[in-house]
């Protein structure tokens, strides 16, 4: 690996993801783009390793920004994390959330196709793109149909399928992910996990009444730790297929009102659960739950993080943060 | 019917229903928007029946003010005709094309969203959707899978699957269309049919060798005639089932070559066909043919004008400029 490019590198995977690099290779160069300058408080690496040679500051709807920024740097590789991945605030705010998932990655592979330097590009996506699936179609195989149920989803679809478009009639060298819910420690409380984490350290330091809120707690996910997610993401950047799609999760579903009670469990610490209206979405997928045969077929991939892991994980995180650490 | 927005309104599709609307109702209000102004000279409807205060001269990229046009208007009906429709232009500016399509579609919707006057929207889409399918699918039906092969498909498969987030999600009454290649007087020569009858006057007229440049010959697609297109619009915009997607199609498939053939017969001219390399695409669909069982079953409709008669027309417009009529 020699120059690596991030789009989206100041978020939750993109810290990880440097942690991961700076700790596996001596030489790479990185380089991130985001709209803010890293400020990751939950890896080692220290946000100054990327000075300003190596950290561009721009929107990727800038067009022709991301084209001269691609063109000075010759990446071998593009990473790109850059999206704006909460189904909630896609609900909220549509159409920036299509342009904050589909057009900035189409600017991404289009100025690689413009700049021609054969970069290889990883693409991620998305398990929300299968949206409203059938029982019997779980676990969920990479070749199920997709029938996406929020803006969100829609958005990750046609980032896919311009991939593909790209991959095959253009000739440029992409693999896809479709990432199921991450977790871990650092991830803002946007996300349901770690909204609910914050909850009970909320509730352990004296600063909220029993009660957990939150959406559905009825719907199933499969989560997967962003340590798994980041070890994934670089064997698929330099071994994966070139034009095929990886599932990425834990192959386990778990609803909302399970991962309650299994912190409550795991903290002696007795809640009840208020389901907020508000919180609800218009549209819901009841369960998405994945299958991992793929990748560990190619790649010899497989999730190595327990769930319980990744909660007691976050748990010290947002308790550092309640300490004011 | 009483006021309509028509999005797109000085292509060729916009001049024909803009005919239709004025021959058929008295009271309707148009208002069209474009980006440039109307300059039809292939219908009797006078480009002046919109004046200054029923034109509005936009990019539907510019969010704000297609946002204000629409408040301003508070149209019943929008017929969004609105698109960057050229598969060939999409191979070539795939950004351009994307924005043209989802991207402007989107802008609409959303604006028709936070609006909130209960607007019905015609959603124009494209055969182009379906891309490669098996040969035992054909005719298509709406139910079958799509497999789009190219950026233009793809902008359009993703506008359709915005549509019905916005009807199910957020209540939108939303109809859907997947138009097949429409033919008639008036269509520019980026598109098949209008290209190779404007070569066969071009001929005629000693302006040309008797040599007919075309891409892939062998590739089969249905085409319908323009009428018979408005005329659809018209049902399903007033009687389209909210929320579902109708074909619009003739049902007939015929290739490239089979329609150098027919007119070579119809104006007893005898050509070479020459496949031009340039012309053929990195992807290509062999056969796409569709079935209007949907549309005639809920609105009766079905094509009544024979593709001879079509080319017919297309021949008169196209002779009629060679004389510099």
């Amino acid at each position: 690996m020699k120059k690596i490019l991030i789009t989206g590198i100041s978020g939750f995977v993109g810290g990880y993801f440097v942690d991961y690099l700076t700790s596996h290779y001596d030489t790479v160069e990185i380089h991130g783009i985001s709209r803010s300058k890293p400020a990751w408080d939950f890896v080692n690496v220290k946000p100054e390793l990327l000075n300003s040679h190596h950290f561009h500051l721009a929107d990727l709807n800038d067009i022709p920004k991301i084209k001269s920024i691609i063109e000075e740097i010759q990446p071998d590789y593009i990473l790109h994390l850059a999206a704006q991945s909460s189904v909630a605030e896609s609900w909220k705010t549509p159409v920036f959330s299509f342009m904050n998932n589909t057009n900035i990655f189409l600017n991404i592979i289009d100025s690689v196709r413009l700049n021609d330097n054969g970069a290889r590009v990883l693409s991620v996506g998305s398990s929300e793109q299968y949206g409203i699936v059938s029982e019997q179609d779980l676990p969920l195989t990479e070749d199920k149909p997709q029938c996406p149920a929020n803006p969100y989803a829609v958005a990750r679809v046609a980032q896919e399928q311009l991939a593909r478009i790209y991959a095959t009639g253009y000739g440029l060298d992409i693999c896809c992910t479709r990432s199921f819910n991450h977790c871990g420690p650092g991830q803002t409380d946007h996300f349901v996990v770690s909204a609910i984490v914050k909850q009970f350290v909320k509730i352990a330091h004296g600063l909220q009444d029993p009660v957990i809120h939150i959406g559905n707690g009825a719907i199933v996910r499969d989560f997967i730790d962003v340590h798994d997610v980041v070890e994934a993401y670089q064997l698929l950047l330099t071994q994966g297929k070139r034009g095929e799609v990886y599932n990425i999760c834990s192959g386990i579903g778990r609803s909302i009102h399970d991962i309650v009670t299994l912190l409550s469990d795991m903290y002696h610490i007795d809640v009840q659960v208020q389901e907020e209206q508000s919180q609800i979405r218009p549209i819901d997928n009841p369960r998405i739950v994945g299958s991992y045969q793929k990748i560990q077929r190619d790649l010899g991939w497989k999730p190595t993080i327990p769930f319980e892991q990744s909660l007691w994980s976050m748990y010290e995180y947002w308790d550092a943060r309640m300490k004011g650490n």
